[in-house]
């Protein structure tokens, strides 16, 4: 095999080449952004549509409108992805906690143990059912739904935290599956 | 709380009123298919876009090209979600495996426990890593992906098995979060 | 191996040959009133004093006197069996559910996810004490019994409720154990 | 609450009175045998049907003909009563199995880690078929009943290690529901 | 293999010889009092730096000055090394309970399951945080500690109780890992 | 309750006042090697004999002559302390690991899932031995041990990776049970 830092995944799945031209221009807009294509999207662009497919549910989940902060849909990210350990989603989220936030010491507690961090008990509740959807999704029920509620949370805001959390149960298993590998560059960000 | 079988999920978010005209045509094709609009689709329809976004997802997964037949891909989706016990999942994907395969014990098989099935070693070997995946996903290494390689599975194969599995692993918590019922003419279906 | 379907248990033990007149009409009886012999009597027919053993206390349980309705003990059997991920005896207690309710998603709902279930408060607190009992019974103490008393349930019922859910623990196993199969015709029952 | 060493189990349900004469009579061949009647046997003695239904399944089980030796199925009875950790059986069992092997140690290890006692190869499998059938009887499947079969054992001996096994998941979850006690005077038998 | 009776550990690490005057006379205490050297301590004697680290930390622990009773520290190490399963400890700690209590039964109610003891609720406090630190420590969050407030512990005994069940999981491990094997005398005391 | 990085536990147990000489010429010594004095050293000096029994432990493990490499102990730390989702030792030894091995991804990989890494197999086989050790301890078997010595390990080194674990197995807790917080320094260490 070879080393892990050099290649994306442990598949022999090569991106489609010539890239189809809104690709293309998808890819230098990251690079001119984040200074680096992200890992996943190679992983995915040796099929344009299921590329298209995973970045339209991630950009609507993540980047989309949503009463959820920015910085909140990340601490879900990570939390769940703790939970699972996926190496790619814990490395390329906890950065993007430690740079929303402006505080690495909570992309670490994300990381680490979310339970460790001092935050609100709006924050608190929304990781913990997010948890707990990660860990025995058959035992949600209406008191769960309720304790967000109890938070403030509309049944919009449900959604919301439902769908983020889902999501990375989904990435991080496709991630570890096929053992992607973030950029490198993550490691050192906002530390 | 309004009796189960009456509404679609626990929560107050009613479909976009009027629906627009793409969606409509999409639930009345439905309605012709299948004679129904499964709930998933008006669960979501409160936001076309994300209703856009998991349809696509979805259609590109479960009827896309693949080496996986159709029944295969079912046969995930409800092994899956019987590891998760989403009731909807269950239900819906329980059928299509009864309707795909012309076997009503088989979707009975996959609901209650797979490893009781006459499967070939070759969909056995499927399942088990979708099952491993759905439990443990931090422990999946290169010797399970051999291991469905030894099966005849291209790289392009664990691809999509990882994908379909995965993406029930999210579905699921969906479903389960938000407490969605599946429209009731599932249950007769293909017995 | 002889496809499952075509064979009883997965042990060579064939039935004492001939059966004991007592056996014998106790096989015609349950033909006529059944239409079939279950397998589980077949399966434990090489040994008439074990058969007698199983049937005396099965019968004293599933239909001797006590304050469970039938369907109740029922649920708790398939409530049971699903935690244990039984084949035989979701098959044939699910159609045992489905039947005495007249509601084959009940059946349903009990083998997939019995939290899914409009139960009333009573029935919930029954099936939650069997599941618990299932998988960390070790962890039962004096609040688990107040939590059925709370619900009218008297010291008989808990005894009852106890030993049902008990009695499927040890089924299931040896279903599981000898890959009991059960007879086809349950399947199509009361859907 | 009585204090736990003055009380048979925690539920009201006093033995009928007087008892049947067969009962009578049983009860105190105990006496005359054991020193004592066992505590099982009054709980169950507010109902002589599922009293005798209990006792025909115990007695075939356990002291009925079979390959298995009394030791042996007591081995199975302690390690399963662990691995559920149900005071009653461990207690009482654990007695048993230092009066049959003459060897107190043995009775120690079968109730705080079977795994740490020198066994035969085929006592090992045994208990290991057991145990892993008391944990995870979902997926036992034709390479378990193999290993079984590797060590000499017949199909009709697996049969009797699954039954004992299950039969002890059943007892100790009743034990463990309405916290029944042993007799005192198993604790200090055979050290 | 020696037979498991015959030597101290699974590991060929003799005891220094001769050993220094120190260790020497402290074992010749142990002989003089508990009539036999610990095997535990003959275990670490191939480096006494080790040993000398581990009497510290032990007779500090367990023997030093804290508001617990000798008593409870050993009903902790008996219930943490129940729930690990460790032979050494259970066997070691079992009979120490059972000679500072005067209650054999008490010493088989902690290995077996510590549910079933008749305790203080400060007692039973104390075990459940023992229990809870040694199966899920990355969940004790402030109101676990402020469980063991409202029993009266003080912020000192909390050390106390905190340090008691961490280091059983300490030895416990170290114990299973080199299957450690205590002195035979410890069976038969106090029975 | 004080914000958590103001404070170093959650318990009120101030330091000895002043510190005995030996002491405070070692927090003197930390100081000036490491530029802080670690908030393990703070938390046990409300006690002398318990900060020296855990100095002394801890320094002959992690210090002392071993055939282990200070980094491979430093790996064994990471990998059991993620597997107890341990803060504070997650925190401190990942930053030793990125000191000690000048690689901060592979500190990253020791706490986020160390699976992920490309170690030798004779160091995966030191990580494989101390996660089960923290996870299923009481199966931990011969093969288990001969798995190490196939990979060239000793008797002494096993003892030394079972030593290490077991440690970490210790302080994971007692940091857990009293929410131990680690000095700030070492979370943007070696980046």
């Amino acid at each position: 095999m070879t080393d892990r830092k050099d290649r994306v995944t442990a598949l022999d799945l090569p991106m489609v080449d010539p890239l189809p031209e809104a690709t293309a221009k998808y890819f230098q807009v990251c690079e001119d952004k984040l200074g680096m294509v992200p890992n996943v999207l190679k992983a995915y662009a040796f099929d344009i549509d299921k590329l298209n497919a995973f970045t339209a549910m991630y950009n609507d989940l993540m980047l989309g409108q949503s009463a959820l902060t920015k910085l909140e849909r990340e601490m879900i990210a990570v939390a769940v992805s703790s939970e699972n350990r996926c190496w790619y989603c814990q490395v390329t989220h906890g950065a993007a906690v430690r740079a929303l936030s402006g505080d690495p010491v909570l992309g670490e507690r994300m990381v680490m143990n979310y339970r460790t961090a001092d935050l609100t008990p709006r924050q608190r509740a929304m990781l913990d059912f997010s948890v707990k959807l990660t860990k025995a999704s058959a035992t949600i029920e209406e008191p769960d739904r309720q304790a967000l509620r109890d938070q403030g949370f509309t049944d919009r805001d449900i959604f919301d935290i439902a769908s983020v959390a889902a999501f990375f149960n989904m990435t991080n298993r496709v991630a570890s599956a096929i053992d992607m590998q973030p950029n490198d560059a993550y490691h050192a960000q906002h530390r």
